[in-house]
């Protein structure tokens, strides 16, 4: 039998992924802040829950996919959140699992795993990358943490969402490997958006330059699929500037926990702040070049001098 | 008639392309500072010169790859240089040409273009990537500035080095596509190496976490080829970390020229000089992960804590 499936937080990447478990035949119940939101779920065969609380009590499995730790933190910890619905279920067998695929805070998802196991269900950190496409696709990248008997159980419901799935390790090394993630791309986007402003105000032409450097030891997946959309002055969101800064203050904030100096995150996340400052956070990550561009008074990349 | 090739400097790069134009039948005349490193491609067949001065009497074209700047300064207008070979010789035709393979300046890039065209001959900056491996194979990518005429005359000894050839612009345009694959690389390091240090602080397993992230949106060349040689605690040198501050200081000189500020290469160049100071300037570039365990003294990655 199919463990009952809820999801909570239908925007595009927790939407694209419930909307392939209700594919998979998947009985799903769904929460979310705009009921609005939840409607091509609904259509799709999705029954509507009032809160996260009542979205836990009809299910086994309860996924959440938010924006920020805040969020999840309400979502579980809250009045009508998940840990109020199944804190008296402690007998309960197989145990109830919830998921939470939120890029969060390490220390939120240990937080979370021993609430859980104190009130006898088990939580995981289950963060994803592969953006809007991989979620449609089901070939998403996810990063567990958590119990090794609850990813188990959950191999076939993760094989619908992500094609490299892999335990990392106990409670939070999920969003650790997540973090990881993030500290990479952040330094690369560094490098991008410096090189490509530097090749522009050398008056080269941008294009040639890469086809130059892309397929050697500068190339990266940025590169390939970002500097492209520069180029273009495409700075619509594959992920968005705000929810960057959220990821790489968690960043910070864990490597300082670990008395960690991470002096390139830290610039990055700086950078990032002043292209919010400037008013880009709703724009994709490639809009660094915009920032940087102010910075020098570049007249380029949608960026006007003074 | 293949044009009389003279080569100046046989350090790993300069001796893997001039024996690739020995094996393709060129005449090669030879000069490098230390007479015996030049010894294999002499075995080869190439004849030794005493000077620049004397490979480039003997030469249609002369190539030069060496260390820095000052050297490629020394072999073009020093007492015994190209230029005095050639600036007597303005009448000749077709016109001689100078390669400069060095990833150098593009100031003086642009100074050795405007001296060769008052003496009636041409130069052109031809910097590469693509390591000891694309110059041994001659899949070298060869980013060349200068005369349209002049890189086109060479296509046919561009070939036998390189499989991704392409004329950036006039003089200088070469080692500016160059440090643009240089500022691309040193972003990129920055979080690969920031990435490897937080993880592996955070107790994960790299090799499981590198699985997850190095397909991804995060992924890049640096993280596929040099990720693997830092768990193996392999510091060796593809790439000199002494050379890759050279390189991001023409960088940063270049871009103040150009009046653009470039935080993230004033960063990574002060972490690296940091490396130099602890000793690594001979390791390769992925040492740029004892920098930063030094800088938080965490004990790993060849790195002892106090």
């Amino acid at each position: 039998m199919n463990p009952k499936i809820g999801w909570i937080g239908t925007g595009v990447m927790g939407g694209a992924c419930a909307s392939r478990l209700l594919a998979a035949g998947c009985e799903v119940a769904v929460f979310t802040r705009s009921r609005e939101k939840a409607a091509p779920l609904l259509e799709q065969g999705a029954v509507w829950a009032d809160s996260p609380r009542a979205v836990a009590e009809r299910s086994d499995v309860v996924f959440s996919c938010v924006g920020y730790p805040r969020d999840v933190r309400a979502i579980f910890f809250g009045a009508n959140g998940v840990l109020s619905a199944w804190a008296t279920n402690a007998a309960e067998t197989p145990r109830k699992i919830f998921v939470d695929m939120t890029t969060s805070s390490p220390e939120l998802a240990v937080e979370i795993a021993d609430a859980a196991e104190s009130a006898g269900f088990d939580a995981l950190d289950a963060p994803v990358s592969g953006g809007d496409v991989g979620a449609r696709n089901g070939t998403l990248s996810i990063m567990v943490g958590g119990s090794k008997t609850a990813f188990e159980r959950l191999t076939p419901i993760f094989a619908s969402l992500g094609t490299n799935v892999r335990r990392q390790g106990g409670p939070g090394a999920g969003q650790r490997t997540k973090t990881t993630n993030q500290i990479l791309i952040a330094g690369n986007m560094i490098g991008v958006c410096e090189a490509l402003l530097y090749a522009y105000r050398a008056g080269l032409d941008l294009e040639n330059v890469l086809a130059s450097v892309s397929s050697g030891a500068a190339g990266s997946w940025s590169l390939s699929n970002l500097a492209p959309r520069i180029l273009q002055g495409n700075f619509a969101p594959g992920f968005y500037v705000e929810h960057f800064v959220k990821d790489l203050g968690i960043a910070l904030d864990d490597a300082e926990r670990l008395r960690l100096s991470l002096p390139g995150v830290a610039l990055a996340r700086q950078l990032y702040l002043a292209l919010i400052a400037q008013g880009g956070g709703r724009r994709g990550t490639q809009a660094l070049i915009q920032a940087l561009a102010t910075l020098s008074n570049v007249d380029a990349f949608g960026v006007s001098s003074r």
